[in-house]
This record gives structure tokens, C-alpha cells and sequence, in this order.
């Protein structure tokens, strides 16, 4: 395949998708911060099966980092990722630099309502402050027909979707399943900073939610008795240490105390210094 | 002139926009809370001189009205609005419900910055935030090329220019000079609140800012000098109460200490319970 056109500024976005639009494409994006893995190309995979012309973003925001986590250190490796965009048959990169973006006087932020709260938002304040706003910023930069986001963020695309329809965004919000590697570990640009003995004890997060599953198909309700044996599990791996295991409404992210209808588990975790997050909607028969 | 069409709803907003956006048509919108004067008028006059379609909004949003504000007695007349657009030739008025607006589930807001904190936004909290939610929410809905505001609400007109940057939406905030009565009072859908009495009380607003005019014309620089002579000029109405006399930077609403460059001077003030606002540029030769 031919490697993909890469853009860097707003003007030249708008020059190549502007066409587009008018012609009545649709346009499919899929943004993300780079360091590609297969999770994302999923969502790629599938902005090419439902739409005309895909753009991929990559952008490390800098808003949706806090004091002390890891922007600095985030993985970059742009040549590499468009290598992956290609093999997909991306054709348009949109790769702008962090002063193309958010400008000197910028100032006007988006406040995610309640659902922004818990989980995420209670272990990372600003967090999706961060995230609507330069999700908005880029549904304005390209107005795409569709946006293309996955599970493994539950409560970011919450948060968007929530976004998008209360600002009135004409954009179908699309949220993919978890891509997981063969021992489960959720796909995550962050793996990649575990020591090989790390990576293996990281499976304690997917063996957790595996439990949570077969704790409710064995007729378990009780929330607080799930957690604590997904609790257990985790923290039989040396050095893990727990933000939180959830059991919650998958809608509104509130906690729940029985698990009688289809719900969230969801969980952060850090390993060897390492956040991972993971979840699974726990379904009842 | 034929009546314009009424829209009350989203999709027939997009169904009736859309074409005509796509036939590369330049739309203007001009957003209103109704209750039309010759001020509202000036933005449709300029909106039709420079676009190819005008949509007039008209809505009266709750979400920019603190506690004990007048919402509730905010004057509507649809039908004389829509007389007043008609004689102007605007094709199509957007008069939304309020459900049709704000979901029931609505928990998304946009928050502007700094342009925000003093002079209204400092006696009317979260006013700013209600204004530039529903605005964007318009721009959203309409996608216009360019959008007309009155210069009376300075303040408001830079948080949308400062939130139309930041959030890279592809519309030309135009801003139209204060329309005034005879007398000079700038022309408010508040001002039919008025008593005959308190009306012509009222005209100590704009006789305040000539002052101001005509101290700076004859070499007075400080600001604290125009500002006292001002509230004396204000509070020889019986009954004015001033929020604020406020001489500030005109892009950044900080005050100023001395008036060597253009400044604005903007006030508050309540004249039988009634409050208005006005403001002008003071220049200096």
C-alpha cells in the first residue's frame, strides 16, 4: 500500500477533507495518541468497512495527562505507526504539533457531566476535561460523519458520546470491542513499558474479570463479594496495587450492589508502576 | 415580504440547512432570545448584506439565567418577531421548545476562561457558561459560516470569539455596533420593563459614557477619575443601583489604571429592579 498523506495543520486538514464532504463522503476518524497497536488498527478496520475516507489522528494530548503521569514518556514513534496505517490502507494522517492544536490564549475547556465522576475521574481529576475538549476541537478541526473509539476507554467513550449529543454534534459515535493479546492483556500503548516479568503478572487484570464472569454465570449477585474476589486475584501479583475494581451501571457508572442486569466491571491497576485499565460488561441469563 | 418559515425542531433545522450548505451557499445565523428591536434588526440587515441565507434563532435560554433572574418574565412574542423578520426577508426562523433543546439527560457544558470572570461574569456566575453552551450548541446545530452579535453584550461577543478560536470552529463571529434610541439609550428587550419614568431615569447610562467620552477627549487619563464621575453622573437617577463601572483592557476585561490606549468602558446598572448594561470603546488621539 502506499504510505498514508500526512498533514500537520488545521488549514491543510481542511483542504483535503473540505472536498470530501461536499462530494458527500462519508468520513470516518479515529483518533488516537500514536504508539498504534492492534486495538487501534481495529478501529481503523472498521472506519474503512463503513465509511468513504478515513483519517487517523495522532496527537498526544497534553490536556488529559495530570501532574505526575507519563506525557512526558508517552511512546512516540510516528514512522512506525504510519507503517501500520499503510498496511491498513489509511490514506490521510493528521499529525499536528502541540502549538497547531491548542493555541497561547487558549482558554475555554468542556466540563463532562456525571459520568465523567467515578472511576477514571475520581483517580485522574481533569482527566476527561481534557478528553472532551480536544475530541470537540477535533470533530470541529475535520466534521466527521462517524468517530471511531474503543472499550477498552468505557467511560471516555461515555463521556463522548454523552458530549456529542448534548452539544448537538452530527457524528455517529462508533465504540469497538477490547482487541486482546493471546493471554488476555488488553491492547494498551502503556504495555509496552512493562519489564517482561511485569508483562506476565499483568494478566492478573483479565484473569480477574475472567472470574467476575464465571462468579455470575454460577448465580453470584453480590457486587461487593465479586470485588473482593476480583481483589484477591489481583493482587496475588507481587507489587500490583489497586485504583479501583468496579462492579457498576453501565450507563451511568454508579455502583451497584447486585448484579442482575448487565454490568460493568471495570478496573485500574498499577503494575510495577504501570496504570493498566480493563473492563467487561458481566451479563445475567 | 412573505413570512419566513418556522423550525422548531433539530431535524427539519438540518433538513432545510443541509442543501444549502452543501450547494456551497454562505449561511449567517443571527441568534436571538426574541422580543426583536431595531438592534436584533441590524444583525439580520448585516447577515443578509453578507450571506446567502439567514437563520434567525430565536430562544429564550434558561440555562444563562442565574436564580432570581427573569427568566421566567423574559418578554416573548413570537408573532411580532416574526412580523419584524419578515419585513427584513429572512427565509427561515429556528423557535425551538426548550426540550427540543436541552435533553433531559443534558450534562455537558462548556466553560470559557478568563475573558469570563469579571464584570458579568462576576454578577452573573455561571451566566457565561450557559451562554456559551447554547451557542455552540447553535453553531452545532446550523454549522453557519458566520454568526451576528450586538456589541451591547461586549463581554458575551469576546467569550464566543475566545470559544470559536479555542475550539477551532470554522465560523466568523461578526460583531455589530449598539443600536440606540434618540435619547441614546442602547436599545434592550429589557427596556419595555420600564416604567415611562424609570425609562427616561435611564438615560443616565449612555449620558455616564458620554462623560467618559468627552473627559478623555479633554486629556483626563485616570481611570479612576472617569469611573467616579460616571457612578455620580448614574447615581443622580433616583433609585439606580450600580453593579459595576468597570474601564478595562478591551481584550482581556482587566482594569486599567490610566486610559493612554483604547479601553472600554462598561457598565451595570439597575433602574427599578431593572438591570442594564451598555458600554463604548474610549479611544484616545
Amino acid at each position: 500500500m502506499d504510505p498514508p498523506r500526512v498533514i500537520t495543520t488545521l488549514d491543510d486538514l481542511r483542504a483535503a477533507v473540505g472536498p470530501l464532504r461536499r462530494a458527500g463522503w462519508r468520513v470516518g476518524v479515529v483518533p488516537t495518541m500514536g504508539a498504534l497497536h492492534e486495538g487501534h488498527l481495529s478501529l481503523v478496520h472498521a472506519s474503512r468497512a463503513e465509511c468513504d475516507f478515513t483519517v487517523a489522528w495522532i496527537f498526544v494530548n497534553p490536556s488529559q495527562f495530570g501532574p505526575g503521569e507519563d506525557y512526558a514518556r508517552y511512546p512516540r514513534d510516528l514512522q512506525a505507526d504510519l507503517d501500520k496505517l499503510a498496511a491498513c490502507g489509511v490514506e490521510l494522517v493528521f499529525a499536528p504539533a502541540e502549538g497547531e492544536v491548542y493555541g497561547p490564549e487558549h482558554d475555554t475547556w468542556v466540563e463532562p457531566g456525571a459520568v465523567a465522576g467515578p472511576l477514571e475521574g475520581e483517580h485522574r481529576p481533569g482527566h476527561f476535561r481534557g478528553v472532551a475538549t480536544i475530541v470537540l476541537k477535533l470533530f470541529n478541526m475535520i466534521a466527521p460523519d462517524a468517530a471511531y473509539f474503543g472499550q477498552k476507554d468505557y467511560q471516555q467513550a461515555l463521556v463522548i458520546r454523552r458530549m456529542t449529543a448534548d452539544l448537538d454534534l452530527p457524528i455517529e459515535i462508533r465504540v469497538c470491542p477490547i482487541v486482546r493479546e493471546s493471554d488476555g492483556l488488553a491492547m494498551s500503548s502503556r504495555n509496552a513499558y512493562l519489564s517482561p516479568a511485569a508483562r506476565r503478572r499483568a494478566t492478573v487484570l483479565w484473569k480477574s474479570l475472567c472470574l467476575a464472569k464465571e462468579l455470575v454465570a454460577g448465580g453470584e449477585r453480590g457486587a461487593e463479594t465479586i470485588a473482593r474476589r476480583m481483589r484477591e486475584v489481583i493482587l496475588s501479583a507481587e507489587d500490583a496495587r489497586i485504583d479501583y475494581v468496579a462492579l457498576v451501571d453501565p450507563e451511568t457508572l454508579q455502583q451497584v450492589e447486585r448484579v442482575d442486569r448487565p454490568t460493568l466491571a471495570a478496573l485500574a491497576v498499577r503494575i510495577e508502576n504501570t496504570r493498566l485499565i480493563d473492563n467487561c460488561i458481566l451479563t445475567v441469563e
